[in-house]
């Protein structure tokens, strides 16, 4: 059976792009760039104030001169094709384009309006060529590229995106997704419960985290434990979606038929049961040309794992974007495993400097597990002794 | 002029709630709970087989019994009133309820079957009572408390609601924003640049941060800087909505009447520039029963810089829900503070432990600054030199 890593790599291997698409740039948090976003000019687009005060020209303060003869004042937006003279100053406001003639500002703070008309005086003993000032293009250069294809758009892509003017921006397309609970013992939330059925949380659990990347094409179906029904929603199910998620009927038992009926739709089976815990049951395959088909554990703590730790980084890849870099903090106890598999348990987050503090849950069907757990972390299958101390990585929930 | 701390505190004492509402679960995402949610039944609700296998009576094997009769399966949501007598068991699946008599079970890969009809043999040397049976009630009993008011509500709370058949939940209303933006200098994204202008991205960055918290009734204006229709729109803002961002005209310009305005049209002012950097001109204020106003500085950094430790905490105790836990990494280098303001720096999360490496940027007005940054670092006022491996608070992007 595969380790987590060797499962990954062959996850991700089969990923490809759903295509891409036009979008405004108001609809465009959570997708990801399929263009390379370059700068339409530098940045600053101008010698910009970056404080209130004058502009001057720094060589006049060699002579040792302290007043300076007021001729105008620059406001923001304002262009200014005049030029600054020997002896002369512009009142000029934060934002404002600084005059070619001008090589510094003086803040306000450091001077003082003269008895004379017009007249400022300056409490300065120094004065620095380019001072106050933020010089055109440094902090990028024109066509330079900013945001190559595959960037996740957060808040701070978007204030970039917007500063480029880009109103409309190409994105992956996102994929259609089927999520299928399966299950006698599984009603609805809004169903009667007996004693022996439990509640579809996995469902929503699923449905939640795909938002986490704006899909929000789902298709929610629950099928009873009868191979025939299977069948048919499964056939459809695989022919509409890119993906389709699956929770439940993947471990051995008499009713769990999800891996066969899945093989007679066309789905072909790339691995069954892999060396983790909690997910080991997962069933991982692809119809040819088609459906990507993640079959999940049932219970709550392994559905949500293997989500995280599978379907995320293969959403990403087919994206075109890059894996999250993990983060790894040092363990609050020793944990030992009694296994050799790749083991994931929930970590709280706490403590000067953050440290990974094992969640007490009791075992992969526990629903409140994962409840105030910030992360999954994983112990790799050849570490069976992680000590206080030692670094854990951490998939952050 | 207040420190950050200070200035938190005044902020958070002015929160208060928006109201409360009914949603459905499908809409929770993101949103806060208004009450609080108790385990509905014990979990799990029965005696639920945790592997596939054979349930048994753990005393037969005291015997050295290696034989016993199957009587008959027992599947996932069936209700099985039959009692397992000595010498018998039953066959059952993950997930199925554990029938009243039998105490263990034992996983199918340990059995075999025998020779004689429904005879199956044993390969256990010891069988402990509850052996792979999660037990009812052993997660969470009836009644308990799970999620209390003030809970936000992630993928892991949604599966908690949808195993408790809350299809229906009462949250903190989301409040009615406006986002004003102000300055000359400033254009629409899709409108023709001039060499002195520069185009609104924080209108948009802002609307990107709001959404993290599911708040979309968001008006968007944008006012030149024209005293008359400043005080028209901030005016009809402050008596529509329940906060009101701006950006920009906060600072000590000549064309900064913000702060003025805000008080001609009631919005009483709280503090005006407090002890940071970036973001040191921010003004915060209240209309008396009304309005909250966070009048945020104009440069990209220092607006997001603004939001993230001021506006988002206010918005956490608006909502009754606590503010996360803060991350502590080591610093991966020196960093040494000119000033005694608390100030705020970009920093890229990585290595092993992850530490914080400051990224370079050109002060607040760098459109890129914040880019690539996993999160904002905070050096405390009174902390003048943050020694490499010295923890620092990180507020996550």
């Amino acid at each position: 059976m595969l380790s987590y890593e060797e499962a990954l790599a062959v996850v991700l291997s089969s990923a490809q792009s759903f295509g891409q698409e036009t979008i405004k740039l108001e609809q465009a948090l959570g997708r990801v760039l399929a263009e390379d976003i370059f700068a339409d000019r530098d940045y600053p687009p101008f010698n910009r104030a970056s404080m209130d005060g004058y502009a001057v020209i720094a060589a006049d303060f060699e002579n040792d001169i302290k007043e300076l003869l007021c001729i105008r004042t620059i406001l923001a937006g304002q262009i200014c094709k005049e030029v600054i003279k020997p002896g002369e100053c512009f009142k000029i406001m934060t934002g404002a384009s600084v005059p070619g003639s001008a090589d510094a500002v003086i803040r306000i703070e450091d001077t003082a309006l003269g008895q004379l008309e017009n007249q400022v005086n300056f409490n300065v003993s120094d004065v620095k060529k380019f001072q106050n000032i933020a010089l055109k293009g440094q902090d990028t250069l024109a066509n330079t590229l900013v945001l190559p294809k595959g960037t996740r758009v957060t808040p701070q892509v978007i204030s970039t995106l917007a500063s480029f003017g880009k109103g409309k921006i190409v994105v992956e397309k996102l994929p259609r997704v089927t999520i299928i609970s399966t299950g006698d013992e599984i009603i609805g939330v809004d169903e009667p419960v007996s004693e022996v059925t439990i509640r579809n949380s996995n469902q929503h659990v699923l449905r939640a985290m795909l938002m986490a990347f704006k899909i929000e094409k789902i298709k929610l179906k629950r099928i009873k434990d009868n191979k025939r029904q299977l069948f048919e929603k499964l056939k459809k199910a695989v022919s509409n979606s890119d993906i389709l998620l699956m929770s439940g009927g993947v471990s051995a038992g008499e009713a769990d038929f999800v891996p066969e009926i899945l093989q007679e739709v066309g789905v072909e089976k790339i691995f069954h049961k892999i060396n983790i815990r909690p997910g080991k049951p997962i069933w991982f395959g692809k119809k040819p040309d088609g459906c990507t088909v993640f079959a999940l554990p049932g219970n709550p703590l392994s559905c949500q794992t293997t989500f995280k730790i599978f379907v995320e980084p293969f959403l990403l890849r087919c994206f075109g974007s890059k894996t999250p870099e993990m983060f790894r903090f040092q363990m609050a106890a020793q944990r030992t495993k009694k296994t050799n598999l790749d083991e994931f348990f929930p970590v709280a987050l706490y403590g000067t400097p953050t440290q990974a503090h094992q969640k007490k849950f009791n075992g992969s069907g526990d629903i409140t597990a994962g409840l105030f757990a910030e992360g999954m972390a994983w112990q790799r299958h050849d570490k069976i002794i992680l000590e206080k101390g030692d670094n854990v990585d951490v998939f952050l929930f």
